[in-house]
C-alpha cells in the first residue's frame, strides 16, 4: 500500500496575516503523514517592487515578470517568505527544508514563449524530479516549495504556485497516495459568493462543468479547479479546497 | 580512509563580479571530490537597504542587524544570491541545493547577547547537524550555505560567513578529510600588502603569531586567520587562502 503524502498549498492571504500564518504552521507541523508545503508570495513582493520603483504588472491574474521584478520575486518568495516558513516550522519541530525548483533540479521549466502577451521570466514546468523529493521525505524532511523554478541553463523563473502544487502532486502520485489541499480564504467553493456557508461539499468533473456553464463558478476559481481536476485525472487521490480551519477538520470542498 | 570534502568559502567580491562569479562556479562545479559552498552576500544587501531607506550600520567589520536590515539580508543572501548560485551550478551540472541554517535545522545559533555593542539579529553558532549534511552529500547533492542561521525558536539570524565555513568544516572533520578553502581577492596572505606576488606560501600557528606581533598581518585578515587556525586545531585537514585562480591550481597560502 502506498504511503499517504499530504500536500498543502497556501496563498498570500495566510502569509500576510500573522495570526493565520502561525496557526497554519502550528496545524501543519502536527500532521503525522508525510507532508509537503507549497506557498505563494502575496503582496509583499508588490510592496517591495513599489519601494524600489518597479511597477507591478499583472495580466489574466498572472504577474508579468521583467528582470527587476524577477529579482524581487526571488528575494521575497525564495528568501523572506520561504525561510520564515522554514524557521517557523522548525520551531514547531517539523524538519522543514526550503526549496526552489533549482534546488536539486527538482522542478525544471522553460521560459513561457511570447504569443499575445510577453510574460517575461515566467516558467512553464517541464519536469519534476520525484526521486529527489522522495529522498528528502525518506530523510524525514518536509519540503517547502516556493513558486520559483529554473530552466537548468542558469535562469530562475517565476511560476504559478497553484500549478506547482498540482504538478508536484501528480508527479508524486505514482509513489504516494497524494492528498492535495488548496488552502484559501473561504470555507470552500461557494454556491453563492455572498453566503460563506454555501460550501459545495463535493464536486466531480461533471458537476464542475455544470456549475461553470451556469456561471456559478467563475473568475479566479476556474484555473484553481482546472488544475485540481487535472491532478485527479493524473492519479492524485483527492483534492480539497477550503480555509485552514475547514481543511484541519476534513471539511471544505472535496473534488473527486 | 575518510573521503575528502572540499569546502569553499566565497565572498562578496566574487558575487559582484559577473565574470569572476561565472569562472568560480565553472571551476567549482568540476571538482570531483564531495564539496560544499559557503557564500557571503556582498554589497548588494547594502544597496537594497539604501534603496529601501535603511542605513547600513557596521561595527568592528560586522553588520549591525536591526529588524528591517535582517529582512533585507534574508532576501539578498538566502534569496537572490543563494538561488542564483544554485541555478548557475545546476547549469554546470552540479546538483546544488541552497540552504540556510534553518533548513533541516542544519546550523542552530543564538542571538548574540548585548554587551558593549548590540549587534541586533546576529547569530553565534551553537550546533551543526553534520548528519543532515552527510545525508545530502550521500544523495549526490552539493550543499550551498548562505550566511543565515536560526535559533530554532522561529528567529532567523545573520551570521558571519567565514565563521559558518570554519564551523561547518570542523563539524564535518570527524566524518571527512576536510579541505577548507577561503577564496578572497588576493593570491594569498601577503608579506607586503603593496606587492601582490609576496604570497606567504605556508604558515603555521607559530609563524602566524610572529607575523601578527611584527604587524605584517593585521586588520581584516586576523579574524579570517584566527578562524582558520581554530579549524585546524579542531581536525580540519588543511586550510588554504587565496583567489580562485590560485586555489584552482593548489596555490595560495596554506595553513597547517
Amino acid at each position: 500500500m502506498k504511503k499517504t503524502l499530504t500536500l498543502l498549498k497556501i496563498g498570500g492571504n495566510i502569509i500576510e496575516d500573522e495570526a493565520a500564518f502561525r496557526q497554519t504552521m502550528h496545524i501543519f507541523a502536527r500532521w503525522e503523514n508525510l507532508k509537503l508545503l507549497v506557498h505563494g508570495g502575496g503582496r509583499r513582493a508588490d510592496n517591495i517592487c513599489q519601494q524600489l520603483g518597479i511597477t507591478p504588472l499583472m495580466q489574466n491574474g498572472r504577474r508579468i515578470t521583467d528582470a527587476p521584478t524577477l529579482e524581487v520575486v526571488i528575494m521575497v518568495y525564495a528568501g523572506l517568505v520561504n525561510k520564515n516558513i522554514v524557521a517557523t516550522l522548525q520551531a514547531e519541530h517539523c524538519n522543514a527544508i526550503g526549496l526552489t525548483g533549482a534546488d536539486l533540479n527538482s522542478i525544471r521549466a522553460h521560459k513561457r514563449p511570447v504569443q499575445d502577451i510577453d510574460y517575461g521570466f515566467a516558467g512553464d514546468i517541464d519536469a519534476v524530479d520525484a526521486q529527489a523529493i522522495r529522498q528528502l521525505l525518506d530523510m524525514g524532511a518536509t519540503p517547502v516549495f516556493c513558486a520559483i523554478t529554473h530552466d537548468r541553463q542558469g535562469q530562475l523563473l517565476n511560476t504559478n504556485a497553484d500549478t506547482i502544487a498540482a504538478i508536484l502532486a501528480t508527479s508524486l502520485a505514482e509513489e504516494y497516495a497524494v492528498q492535495l489541499l488548496y488552502c484559501f480564504e473561504k470555507k470552500g467553493v461557494l454556491l453563492d459568493p455572498a453566503d460563506d456557508d454555501s460550501v459545495i461539499a463535493e464536486m466531480d468533473i461533471i458537476s464542475y462543468r455544470a456549475y461553470k456553464k451556469q456561471g456559478i463558478i467563475s473568475g479566479g476559481m476556474l484555473p484553481k479547479l482546472d488544475n485540481a481536476f487535472a491532478a485527479i485525472e493524473q492519479g492524485v487521490k483527492s483534492v480539497t479546497i477550503g480555509n485552514m480551519e475547514a481543511l484541519a477538520k476534513g471539511a471544505g470542498t472535496k473534488l473527486h
